[in-house]
C-alpha cells in the first residue's frame, strides 16, 4: 500500500471504524466495498431481528443504513459524526434475506456532508431509501457535540 | 377490565403487539407506560450496541424511538405501519444509561398519522428527536405495502 | 397524439396542473420536460425572492422543487397530493441565477410515493436536495386529507 | 432598552434580519412576537399563492415556516444559516387564511441547532409542522458554505 493510496487509505479509515464497532459486528454487517465516499456493506436479517411476522424490523433496516453511512462519511480520513438521517421505508424484508447498502456521497462542503444510502434485497429489489447528515468535529470547540470520545 | 375502556383497549393492543415482536423483545425494550395515541418505552443501553466508544450506536437509538412509535401509532387499535421516519442526534448515550422514549400524536387524519418520539436519558436530558409518519393498511389493495404479512 | 401514448398523456396532464396553478405561475416556473413519472422545471431567482444578501430565501428553492415534485407525482395521470417532504440546502443561489429541478421517481407502490429533486445552478452545481412524499386522493373518504377540493 | 436585556436584543436582531429580507416583506410575513430562541409570524393566504383550488401552495406554507426558523435560530444573536428541514402537511389552507408560525427551539448545542416550527390557520389548526435545522457560520473556514456573504 502507497501511503498516499486514497483507495487504501479509505479502507483503512473504515477497517479501523469497523474493528472498533461492537454494534456493527454484533448485527452481523459486513463491509464488502470500500472507495473514498462510498462503501457498501451487508447484513443477513436474523429471527431476533423480526417484527413477529417474519420481517425486519425498521430499526434494524435503519441500523445497516446509518452504519453504511458512518463508514463511508468517515472513508475520507476526517473524523465526522452523524448528524440526523431520515428513513422511507418502501417494502419489507424477509428474515433470511441478505440485506444490501449502498452509498452515494451527495455533497461534502467544509464542515458538512450528506450521504444518500439505498437499501436493497438480493434481487435488487429497494426496500428503503436513506439520507444521512455528519458534521465534521472539532477538537477546540468544549461545547460541541461528540458522540466517539468522553465529555 | 371494560370493553369499552380506551385505555385498557390500547394497553392490549401494545401488549399484542408487542408479544408477537422479537425485536423490541431482544432490544430489552420495555413497554412502561400506554394510553390511546401515546407510548412511553425504555431500554438499556448495552456493551453489544456500542460504536465503539463506549457510546450507543446512532441505529439503537432509533430503534427504540421507532418500536415506540409503531406501539403509539397501532395503540388506536387500526393497524398501522411505518411509512417513514426521520432523527436528530442531539447528544450522545453511554453504555449502561437507561433510555426512556415517550411519544406526542402530532396528526392522525384519515390513513396517515405523523408522531413525534423524544429520547431522553435518566436525567431527563434529550437524546435525539424522531419524527416517524404511519399509514394505515388495507386488505383490499393487493399492491398496496404491507410490512405484516406474507405476499 | 395517441390516446395510448404515455409521454404525451404526461405532457397533457403536468399542462392541465400548470394551467390550474397560479402559484406556479407567479414564480416564473416553467416546466421544460416531461416524462411518465420525471419532469424538469426552471425557475430564475428574482430580487424579490431574496434573503437580501443577493441569495435566494430557502423557501423559494423549496417551492421550485415542491412544484416540480407535484409536476412529477402527477404526470402518471393518477391525482396524488405532496404528503411531506425534506430539503438539504447544499450551497447559495445569487439572485439572477436559473436554477433547474429535476426529479427522480425513487418509489410509487400501490397509494405512496417517493420523489427526488435536485435543483442545480446553470453551471450544474448542486444547490438543494429535496425529497419529496405524495399519496393518491380517495374520493371514497371523507375523513381524508384533500389539498385539492373544497371541504 | 437595556443593553443586556436578552429579550430586547432578540427583537433587534430579528427586526435587523427582517429589514435586510426582501422575500420575507414581499410574502407578506409579519413578526408578532419575539423572545429569544422563539418567535410567531404570520402570513395571509393570496391568490397567487394558490395552487389552483383555492388551497395554498406547500412551498407558501414552507416558506413561511423556514422564515419564522431562520428568525428564531438568529435570535440569540450569532448569526446561524439553515442547513436543511423537513415539512409535513397535515391539512390544506385556503386563500385568505391568516396563517401562524410558532416555533420551539428543541437543540442548540456548539455550532449547531434544531427548531420546530406549527403553522395553524386562524382557528388553531394544524396545518403542517416543520423540523429546521441550523450551523452557526464561521468567518475562518474560506471553504464553508455562507448562505449570506459574497462569495
Amino acid at each position: 500500500m502507497k501511503v498516499d493510496d486514497p483507495a487504501a487509505r479509505a479502507r483503512e479509515a473504515v477497517r479501523a471504524l469497523y474493528d472498533d464497532d461492537p454494534a456493527s459486528q454484533a448485527l452481523g454487517i459486513e463491509v464488502i466495498e470500500v472507495v473514498p465516499g462510498r462503501v457498501t456493506a451487508t447484513m443477513r436479517v436474523r429471527p431476533d431481528m423480526s417484527n413477529g411476522h417474519g420481517m425486519c424490523h425498521g430499526g434494524f433496516v435503519f441500523a445497516l443504513a446509518d452504519s453504511t453511512f458512518a463508514f463511508a462519511c468517515n472513508s475520507r480520513g476526517e473524523p465526522m459524526v452523524a448528524a440526523g438521517a431520515s428513513i422511507e421505508y418502501l417494502a419489507p424484508a424477509r428474515v433470511g434475506e441478505l440485506l444490501v447498502a449502498t452509498t452515494t456521497e451527495i455533497s461534502r462542503v467544509g464542515r458538512q456532508g450528506v450521504y444518500d444510502v439505498a437499501v436493497t434485497d438480493q434481487a435488487g429489489k429497494v426496500i428503503a431509501v436513506f439520507r444521512g447528515r455528519c458534521a465534521r468535529l472539532r477538537a477546540q470547540d468544549p461545547n460541541e457535540f461528540k458522540t466517539g470520545g468522553s465529555p
